[in-house]
C-alpha cells in the first residue's frame, strides 16, 4: 500500500461492488452534501471486478476478495462498501488494518432504530429478502425488524425514474401490512427517489450510502483525536 | 422558537443536562475534531436546571421538560442529549418537530454494533446499570450485549485524572469476565480517558458524545440533500 | 411524610396522572370487588397537575415529577399509577423507597401471559403504538407480543359508551390479523366495556388497572408476613 | 364436579403435588396474610398419589393427570399448582373450564419482573436448573434472566432450618457472579427463610407460593366484576 | 429390560403414542427409504394406552408415562417419540438412560432451520397452534418462526386423501401471509401428502417423522463410533 | 456437470475447505461408521485451492468461490462443507440447484440443542469465537449458547495427540464458567478427541463433521421417497 500524504484531508473511498456505472454515479451525487471545504475527501468508485448487478449470493460472495485486494491496496483512510448485501464486511474489516470499514445495511438499519420503532426494508428481490432477514438477525436487532418487501429490480435498474412507483408501493406495504414506521431503501443508487417516497408513505425513509459516509466522515475526523 | 439565520452554517446543540462546569467543558473539548471550517456550528452548553449529577432515574427524569422546553425554544439545527441516560429522548424528539435529536447512549452503543459483537458499558455506579439495563432491552440490541460494570462514581468526577485507573479497571473486567469486545464509556465528560482506556485493555473503546455529535453532524448535512 | 396510622388497616394509593374525573371514577369503580371487609384500603385520586388526557410522551413525561413528589409525601402502604404509559414507574419506586409501586400496563401484561401464548394491546392512538412497543422490548416479553392496533381516541372519551364498537374492532384485529389470543386493553378507565369485549372478540380481554391494584393488595398483604 | 355453594366465599384450593406432609404445613403458613375475614377462603392440600419429592422430569410429569383429575373434580373457585416445576399447567388449565389456574414458578418469575432488572432462581438441584431454564425459554422472558443456582436438596428439605446456609450461598451467587438483582426460591416450602436470604444477600427475595395464591385471589375476586 | 441381542443390526422403535392404526401404517410407509439392508432396523408401534387422536394438552401429557414405561422396558437402541407435540420427550430421555430419544416436532423444526429462512409449521387445530408456539419458543428458536396455520383436523384423518387441499391452504397462507419460505407439516402421518404440498406452495416442505427417524438413524450408527 | 450413474448408491462429497492433508484424513476417518453396505457412499476430499489453514474472516471467504465451484462441477448427491466457519454455505446452496449442503457448525449445534440446554463450543483461536458469535446469531439459536472458549490453535493442529488437554481445558471452562451442558467442537478433525473430552468434562460433546454428514446421509435417502 502507498502512503498516504498526510497533509492532504482525509479521505474516504465508497467502493461501489457492481460494476454498474449508472449506480456508481447515483451514489456520487448522493453523497454530495457530506462534502466540505477543506473536509474529507468523499471519492466513488466502481469496483471493475464485480457483477453488472448483485443479486444471489454468489453474486455478493464473488466481490469479497477483490474488495478485500482493492482496500488493502489502498491508501484511503476509510471505506464503505456501498452494496446492501455488505459483502465482506467483516474479511474487508481484517484488510483494512484499523482503518473503518463502513457497510450500508448495516448504517441504514443503525440510523433507522434511531427514527422509528420498527424498520422495513425495501428489497430488489425475493433473493434479497433472504439475505436480509440473515443480515438482521447477524446484526442481532431482530426485535426492530417489521421485514423486508421485495420489488423484484435489479440493482443496475435502481436509479430508473420508473422505480419510484415501484419503492413507494414496497414502502406502503411495510407500513400498512408490517407495521413499520421508518423505511430503509434497501439498495444503493436509489437516493433520487427518497423524499418523494417518504412523502407518499408518511414515516421517514433512509438512503443507505448517505448514512454510511456520514458515518465514516465521523469516523476520520474522530481518529484525530488525542 | 426565533427564527435561525438560514445563510449561516446549520447549528448543533449538545446539551449536557447536569449542572457541572467541567462536564460542559469535557464535552466541548471531546468535539473539536468535528469542527470544520464553515461546517456545522457545535454549540455545547450546561442545562442550568440540572442537578449537579444524574446518579437516580429521579435525577434524570428531572431534566426531561427543561429539555423540552430547551429545545422547544432553541433554533438550532439538531440537538444531542449529552447524558448516558438519554434523558427524555422520545418526548424531545416530538418537541423537536423534526429536528434531528441524539442520545449518547444510543450513538455510543450503535458504533459500537460496528466495532465488535459483543460491547460492553463503564458505568458510573450500580444504579446506573440497571437503567442501561433497560435501555438496551428497550433498544432492542440485548443480544450484541455483554453488561455494564459499576466504578462507583459520581458525573461531575469523571474529568477527574484519578478515574483513569477505575476505568481501566471496569473495562478490563468487562473483557475479561464479561466477554466484552468493545466497550462504551458510559456517562458524558470521560473523552480524555478513552485513548488510555483502550490502549490498557486491548480492544476498542467509544466516547459516547463524540458519536452522538458526529450523527448529528451527519444529519444535518444530509438534510440538505435534495 | 406523615406517618400512617399502623392500627388501620393498610391503604392502597391509586393515582390517575391525568386530570380527567370521569376516569377516575371508571377506575374507582373498578377496583370495588376489591375491597374487603377490613381489608386493605383502595383509594383512587386525580393527580391535579396532570395534562387532561395522556396522549404524548411529553404528557407522559409530565407527570413524573409530581407522582414522584406525591409518592414520596403520601403515607399510604403500595400505590398504583394508573396510566397505560405507566409514567415515571421507576422514579416512583425509587420516591417509594421500598413501598410496592405498580404500574398498570406492567400488570396488565404480566397477567396476560398467563391466559394466552400471544398478548395484544388496543391502543388510544397510533403515538400510544409506539410507546407500548417501546415499553414491551423494556420489560423484555416481546416473543410473547403480538402488537398493537389504535383506535385513535383520547384518554378522556374511554369511559364513554361509544368506544364499545371501537374497542371490539382494535380487539378483533389483534385476534385476527395479529395472531392475539389474550387482549390488554391500553388505556385506564374502560372496565365498563372488558366483558363485552371479551364476548364479542371470543378470548379473555384484561383491564390493566384491576390487574395492578390486585397485585398491590396481594403486596401489602404478604409484608405482614415474618 | 359437585356444585359449589355460592353463599360461602369464594375457595382457592393450593396442591402441593408431592406427598411430603412438612412441605405442605410449611406452604400453609406461608399462605396465612392472604387470609382474610369473609374473604376468599386458601385451602391447601397434598396431593397423595404425588411423589415425596419432585426431582426428575419424570416425577413432574407423573402428577399431571392425578392434578388434571383432581381440579376436574373439585368445586373450588381458583387453583395453585404448588410445585416450582408448575407441572401440568396447560393441560390444569383445560381441566379447569376457565377457573384460574396459577402455577408458583410462573408468578414468582412475573413478579420478580417487578423488582429488579434480571432474577436469578436458586434450584434444588442441577436437575432442576435444566428444567428451569426451558421453563424461562416457554415463557418467553429469558432477557430478564440472570440463570439458576443449584442447592442440591430434596423437596422435602426445604423446610428445615438446614437449608438456610445453601439457601444463602445460592443466592449470594446468583447476585455476585450473575448479575442478579432479584432472586426467587425455587421450590414450595421455603417460605420461612425468605426474609433471612433476602437480608443475608441485600436483594429482594421472593417465595413462589405466595405470589400465585395472592394472583389467584385477585382472581377470584375480579370474578364478581360485572 | 431385555438385553438386546448385540450381534444384530441397532434397533430403532418409533412409537405412536395414538391408537390410530392408520397413522402407524402411513409412518411406517414413509420410513422405508430409511432402511438399507444391514443396517439399523426402523421398527413402528402403536402405544396402546395412547387416545385416538392426541388434540388437547391433556391428550398430550396423558402418554407421558406410557411413553416413559415403554421406554424403559424396551432393549432398542433409540427411539422417536412420533407425535408433533413431542409429548414427554425429556422424561422418556431421562428414561432412556443415554439412549438417543429424538422428537418429530423437534427434528423437524431443525431440519427447516436449514432449509429456509423462516418456517411455518401446518398445525391440526387452533388448539395445536397454541402448543407450538409454547414448544418454538422453548426450543429458543422464535426468531426463525413464521408461525402456525391450522387446518381444523383430528390426527386420525391425517393419512385421508381429503386431507390434500387443507394441507395446500394453510401451506399456502403460512407463505403468502406470514411470510415463510419453507413449511413443517405439524403431525405424523402426512407423508404422502408432502411432495404435492411442495409443488402446490412453491418451497420445501418437511415430513417431521422422516427427519426424526433419519436423526435417530445417524445416532447410532454413530454411537459405534471410537 | 456430469451426470451421475443412477444406478450406483448416492454419493455424499465431504470437502475439507483447507489443505491439510492430516485434517482430510482425520475427517474420513471419523465417518467410517455412517458408510453402510450397499449405502450411500461418503467421500472425502481437500479444496486444493484452500488455505493450510481457516484462522481468519478472509481465509474463509477465500474459499467460498472454489466450493462453488466444486460443487456446481461435481455430480454427487449431497455435500458436506467440512469447516466449523461454514463458509459459502447459502452460496453453494445457490450453486447445488436443489441437492442437500450441510454445513458442519449448522448440524452441530443443531445436534446440541437436542443434548441439552445450553451449548458451548471450543474456538480454535479468540478470531474463531467473533465469527461464531455471528455465526450464532445469524442461525437464531443465540437463547441456547452458553459461549465460545478459544484453545489458541491453527486447524492443521487439531488431529494432535497434544490436543487432548487444550480441549479439556477449555471444555471444561464452557461447563464450569458459562454454564454450558453440552459442548461442540468448534473445528473439523478432532473426533479422535471427542469421547476423552466427553468423558473428562462429564457432558455430552458432539464431533462436527459427523454431524453434518449423518444429516446429508439422511437427506439423500429420503429423497428417494415419494
Amino acid at each position: 500500500m502507498q502512503p498516504r500524504d498526510t497533509t492532504a484531508p482525509p479521505r474516504i473511498l465508497v467502493i461501489n461492488p457492481n460494476a454498474s456505472r449508472a449506480v456508481t454515479d447515483a451514489i456520487d451525487a448522493a453523497l454530495a452534501p457530506l462534502r466540505l471545504p477543506g473536509g474529507p475527501v468523499l471519492a466513488v468508485t466502481d469496483l471493475p471486478e464485480g457483477p453488472e448487478s448483485i443479486a444471489t449470493q454468489q453474486d455478493a460472495d464473488s466481490v469479497v476478495l477483490p474488495l478485500v485486494r482493492r482496500v488493502a491496496d489502498d491508501p484511503s483512510d476509510a471505506f464503505v462498501i456501498a452494496c446492501f448485501s455488505d459483502p465482506g464486511l467483516h474479511a474487508v474489516r481484517e484488510a483494512a488494518r484499523g482503518r473503518p470499514v463502513m457497510g450500508i445495511a448495516e448504517w441504514g438499519i443503525l440510523r433507522a432504530l434511531t427514527l422509528g420503532e420498527r424498520f422495513g426494508i425495501v428489497a430488489l428481490s425475493e433473493g434479497s429478502v433472504r439475505r436480509q432477514r440473515r443480515m438482521v438477525r447477524q446484526m442481532g436487532v431482530g426485535d426492530r425488524y417489521a421485514g423486508s418487501r421485495p420489488m423484484e429490480a435489479r440493482a443496475s435498474e435502481t436509479a430508473d425514474a420508473a422505480m419510484g412507483p415501484r419503492l413507494i408501493a414496497a414502502g406502503r406495504a411495510l407500513v400498512e401490512r408490517d407495521g413499520a414506521d421508518v423505511v430503509v431503501l434497501g439498495c444503493a443508487g436509489m437516493a433520487r427517489h427518497r423524499a418523494a417516497v417518504a412523502s407518499a408513505i408518511g414515516c421517514p425513509v433512509i438512503e443507505p450510502c448517505q448514512q454510511a459516509a456520514a458515518a465514516a466522515l465521523g469516523a476520520v475526523l474522530l481518529q484525530t483525536a488525542p
